[in-house]
């Protein structure tokens, strides 16, 4: 069984062929409208996550199928009830293919491992979160005409956003891009994102300045800065303009430049912003829906077809130790026991939440 | 893209059209059970109000659409992180119509100026709800073979019931109506209803003895008085018996009067009611989802045919300015300036939530 | 109008054909793809439940039908403001079919007698869940091969699991069945189910212990002691781990025995078993699945056919009097009168929750 846990469970060529399927779902939308025709998607949203949950949901639909929902307040007495496990493999009895987003890393692996359809990870904690990164590639895709050569700048909230991490990771992987990473310093880029950068050659810049950025760019992608993550009150109030994007400061950028968001958006971006033809952030939500389609179909098909691809290539791994990421799945789910992986630069790691064990083990 | 937000945004010639399709539904439903296959409808329920989103969703359903839902819980969790505006664009990408409900005033003509699919209102605040009105207009139209000369007693909370307002604003329209108004002192109807009453020409009648009126009425419109809107609480207790209709004040009634109610009731209407035939207010929610099932069909049928009908006829509107109703949307919406229009006794109201400013600006 | 309130509702042929038609659903799913084309189920779930609500779900979309959702929170506002009764007159007009659960006892009667569509009782309180019976009786029929001659151990929360009761309603119909009764004494089986017993004249035993008990049964049914229910907490840790299965202690069970559980565990059963050939537990899911989807069109063909079979043959009523039970739906439910019968042993029992009026009455 396929499923789909991190983005890097998909190789280039399988995010092309995702890509190209899903302009074509875009051009010719009544090819695919039975495409999944008695198919059930289960959306298990042990968090609330409203805009993804309808993005799925809505994914699943105009492919012919239905879906079966688990919301809000309910899904917070399911989490203290029930493991993930056992939740999945009755929901095995009931759907075909499963959108999982859950406040604890690791949980969609949980899932995928225990799961007798597919699973697609819809957020797990600030892990993962794949067919958002596969939205802004197709959205880079289809408004640059290219994936290589392409200068972006990411703003806000490095640190802690985990969309800005899968990004990079999706992008550093296409050649010639560079990274203008712009931010407070209390939020810039971590030391494992520098390294990935590093590790793939990939230039990078490290600013708090937007606006001298803002001309270099192709792309800016913009998130947002939660207050609750910087200390004093009074940088959080200097900030807050100094990382919004207006009308006045848009001037600076180039004409073709785009500018994304994952959304919600609380003020980081002006609403007359939206008029600009330069502004996809909406683009993103349509373009997501339709990747999303795209991976469904493939998942379907990859089942049909019986492919039996490892998804989670992390190489050998051992059990026993202990994960102190207190976030991790690990720690509440019964009887799972601990896992780990050493990665290519020796570093032991949980398989579920990708924790470095080794620091914490000194 | 037409929305309809108001029950004036209608005409009488498609109010009158929405009927004869509502009643051509019900008479040969399988006629219309694949009308709107492949479309989907998003009900943004940012208020919980059961009854009026399965309304929508049957009505949806029955026409061989498909629903996505947003419930409760996750919505007030919605409403704090992003506005009207963004999540409406936002879905959008997801949904072919879109049927609202807001606890503020105004949520809706927001909603519908920045979709780019018709929405329907479905209740915005203590504001307009204008399908409660057309199902209400229609019962009248089925139950009494006519919209004209009827005399419509309408007993309750008529000070702070949405539903009678919408009424007389709909009933109003058609000749020789006749209201009597039927309440407590303290919850007698606002100036600005016996305002339409006079600019109808409508004659009208207050009087806080439901007993007496009883005889007289075509219509008795029945609306539930909540404790908390009367002060004193002995003086509840008196008018909780008063105005509640039972079998032994109905035998006073015309035998082909009908009882009307929005519903939830409380309690007053005495369940033993229900068996008499001149009881409609279940048929009243038969009635709302097949006159919802008729506009959802003309909204489509106008969105194809591209009607570019103004959803608002407020007249010349201006910006800037307060507005003083503090349930009113442009006090939570980001970046949503105010806006306003003259009505034709001059005073100044918002285009939003209608209220008066004038008032406020002495 | 058919609706299935409590298994008694059910002959054992009725039982049988629900069975033989599960069986051939599962065989041949597709025959079955359309049958409920154009039908609605509504779900009201009034308290939460997720794995009941999207069983029910699962099997009307598997039918082709579609699903009205009712949830968690909204339900909750829905509880406060409207009877049970008007619920149910108002969703009469919105679906085809009705699946209710309540925190009530008697809700689901009361819903079955004011719908004018068929109900089935997804669970009332601690009273009836018919469709868990129906489940746990077709998983016996297809993994034993008969319902006749075994050897049935329950084991657990004797004295407050409904789903004991009810199992024990539904086997003891069955010829030459045998129970054995595993709990703490405190927990042990009420008055009235060892009344059953005797009345069916089913041999039964009561231990403690459930290792000495494992190597006789033909059928484990586990269910979950929960830490309120027993008084002295060191008393509840010791049984933790008595109560608990594991692959070491089903090591001395029978080869062919089979391991039941309505779900959700906790940690009576070790998540190690899952992968032995004799767990069943989320066999019967898939099989609740299935027999809710042969009871959903049992009842749409009976509503065809036309049967005015009664749902409730409890014999003849009278009304007055009061029901002492805090839980019954009569002391919630808007002018709901109290209602009685005399059962097979001269005791009054209230129709609704079936509680034994005449020990209070002394």
């Amino acid at each position: 069984m396929r499923s789909v846990i991190d983005i890097l469970d998909l190789s280039i060529e399988e995010i092309n062929s995702l890509m190209d399927i899903a302009i074509d779902i875009d051009t010719h939308p009544s090819k695919y409208a039975k495409s999944c025709e008695g198919k059930k998607m289960a959306t298990l949203f042990f968090e609330p996550s409203t805009r993804t949950r309808l993005s799925h949901e809505a994914a699943m639909l105009e492919l012919g199928g239905t879906v079966l929902g688990l919301t809000g307040t309910e899904s917070s007495s399911a989490i203290k009830g029930e493991s993930v496990a056992d939740t999945v493999k009755t929901v095995s009895c009931y759907a075909d293919i499963i959108a999982i987003r859950h406040s604890f890393e690791g949980a969609a692996l949980v899932a995928s491992k225990n799961a007798s359809i597919p699973v697609i990870n819809a957020g797990d904690g600030g892990h993962n979160h794949p067919t958002q990164t596969l939205a802004d590639i197709l959205t880079i895709y289809r408004e640059k005409g290219t994936l290589s050569g392409l200068t972006i700048g990411i703003c806000g909230d490095l640190k802690y956003g985990r969309t800005v991490h899968s990004l990079v990771n999706g992008m550093t992987r296409y050649e010639g891009n560079r990274f203008i990473c712009i931010s407070p310093e209390e939020l810039t880029i971590p030391e494992y994102t520098e390294h990935i950068f590093k590790e793939a050659g990939t230039e990078f810049e490290i600013t708090d300045n937007l606006e001298e950025a803002l001309p270099k760019l192709d792309i800016l992608y913009m998130t947002r800065i939660q207050k609750e993550r910087i200390e004093k009150p009074e940088l959080f109030e200097s900030l807050k303009g100094k990382y919004s994007l207006t009308v006045d400061n848009l001037a600076h950028a180039k004409p073709d430049m785009i500018v994304m968001h994952p959304l919600p958006r609380v003020n980081e971006i002006s609403v007359k912003v939206d008029d600009d033809p330069r502004a996809c952030y909406f683009k993103q939500c349509m373009n997501g829906k339709l990747i999303r389609m795209s991976l469904i179909l493939k998942l379907f098909d990859e089942m049909i077809i019986n492919t039996q691809k490892d998804f989670s290539p992390k190489g050998a791994t051992y059990f026993g130790g202990y994960c102190h990421n207190n976030k991790c799945i690990t720690h509440i789910e019964q009887e799972l026991e601990s896992q780990f992986y050493i990665d290519n630069d020796g570093v032991n790691r949980c398989i579920y939440c990708d924790y470095e064990i080794s620091k914490e083990a000194k």
